[in-house]
């Protein structure tokens, strides 16, 4: 393996904008855009935390760009750079590291981001990576989670549990025949640039599930939530399996999808700004307490027994 | 031990920023000041490799903070907030966390930086860690490391080679009486806020080791190096140790402390900006290749077995 200067010169200085300085110095430097406000947020990525060992490393690396992505999603910021951790065990050659940086390419490409800065290290056992993207956003503009109001409509991108399922898939726990939930759980498609300030009143991503995203909208905005399961839009992959994966498609997370409280009057721009994108109304933010309740098809509250995906 | 929102409720939220939004939303939002060049850059420090298993959890933070504001110094940037990612494997607890946010609170205070965001997750076995720093400079104004020219002067702040003695104090390799290269080796000074725009030509920081760090100098700027054992700055403490050291004290590294590339008109400038702060002229950039000559004590050039610190 070569050390840490000719990885960063052969694989991640070709990667750099100009902010980056040829990844040759101590920093980064970055103008922002006239009259906008940055948007920071950073996420990790852990082999056997995050990703399973083995993963495709190009799908590692694109999974962790849309991870973050998704963050600045969700706050309707427009993503131009970020920052990277990487600690790689002694395992990990040069092979990997080609694969890792053509993934990082490719969704430079397809996002329009570019690779600011950061740091190469070592590590003993396990790869462990972090990205911190940087966007930006018209002042006041940036959507936050406690902008819901009683009488809001709550909407999701997309759709919901996918990837769930495809982590099962992936496990060998279930069979995905088409590869379709294995790579709706592999790369998930952050809805970034979708223009959705003035027309929600907060967002969030769906990261750790949906039923705890919308509780993390409960509590920061005061509002209850109900949804109602027949509504939540389910591909017919994940649909197939039934019932009995309910409570994995709403509370297991990662699918990157978009939580929006929506002012009932906002339906028909909030169509229009998705385009051709699925949205679907699945229930309502209430008075009352910070939580949310699933109305099931026979009409009755569902009880999960798991939260949502939370680190300990 | 809590789940993650409990922790970033009860250890980071209250180091937050107005910027964090309560470390409640997606990501942060940062107002640029007005007329300022953003200066950004990531550190990672991983148990077992940048810092020994059992250190005190507030040192660790604290350090972490330090080395990357060592590199906003060495772009003359101020500093002003952070991004945080925590992976704690299972034996990690709340005292630990504790200790490590008093620590960032400690060092918030110190350098006036406070908590944009992060992420918090768990880990298999190890203890990762990174902080993303955000900083500011006039246009224009960044130190760079490819400005030195032959003929500028190289001046270094504090002492080199205290934390190289320092590590092997704490792993019982040498005795350390008085403690102070342990406490160089966990708690460095980062040399923010010295003003040096305008009077230095180049700078780095020094982590990587004093030759290697001056080698990045020579190679970005296209200049050689030579300078002087003689003149190398070295603490009573470490000097007791003798010339059996001085590879570890030139090449190991860990010192943050600032190598500049000056003008000799500028001197007497740099003195001033520097205060009360040590800093020592050990050498000179030159037309040649990009690399190192050092000149030992009997006039002639050393040779070192080891170039400098490197992940491999």
């Amino acid at each position: 393996m070569a050390d840490e200067f000719s990885r960063i010169a052969d694989y991640f200085a070709p990667l750099a904008g100009a902010e980056g300085l040829g990844l040759l110095d101590d920093a980064a430097v970055f103008t922002t855009p006239a009259g906008r406000e940055l948007v920071l947020t950073v996420d990790q990525m852990l082999e056997g935390v995050h990703f399973l060992t083995g993963d495709a490393p190009d799908l590692i690396a694109r999974k962790l760009l849309r991870r973050n992505l998704s963050d600045l999603a969700a706050m309707a910021a427009v993503p131009v750079g970020y920052l990277l951790t990487t600690a790689l065990p002694p395992g990990i050659g040069e092979d990997w590291l080609e694969v890792f940086a053509q993934g990082l390419r490719q969704d430079q490409d397809e996002y329009g981001v570019r690779l600011f800065g950061g740091d190469s290290s070592s590590a003993q056992t396990h790869i462990s990576l972090s990205a911190t993207l940087i966007g930006h956003v018209a002042p006041g503009a940036a959507l936050r989670r406690n902008g819901a109001r009683a009488g809001d409509l709550i909407w999701v991108t997309g759709t919901i549990g996918d990837a769930a399922l495809g982590l099962r898939a992936r496990r060998g726990e279930l069979a995905d025949a088409t590869g379709f939930l294995t790579r709706r759980s592999l790369l998930p498609s952050p809805r970034v640039g979708l223009g959705l300030s003035g027309i929600v009143s907060a967002a969030i991503d769906v990261s750790d599930g949906l039923l705890q995203d919308i509780r993390h909208i409960c509590k920061t905005s005061g509002v209850a939530a109900r949804i109602e399961e027949s509504l939540v839009p389910t591909s017919a992959e994940a649909a197939a399996f039934g019932r009995e994966m309910l409570e994995a498609r709403l509370t297991d997370g990662d699918d990157y999808e978009l939580i929006l409280a929506v002012p009932p009057e906002n339906a028909a721009a909030l169509r229009h700004a998705c385009g051709s994108l699925q949205v679907t109304e699945i229930g309502v933010f209430l008075d009352g307490e910070p939580d949310v309740e699933v109305i099931g098809i026979d009409g009755a509250p569902i009880v999960f027994t798991k939260q949502g995906w939370r680190h300990f």
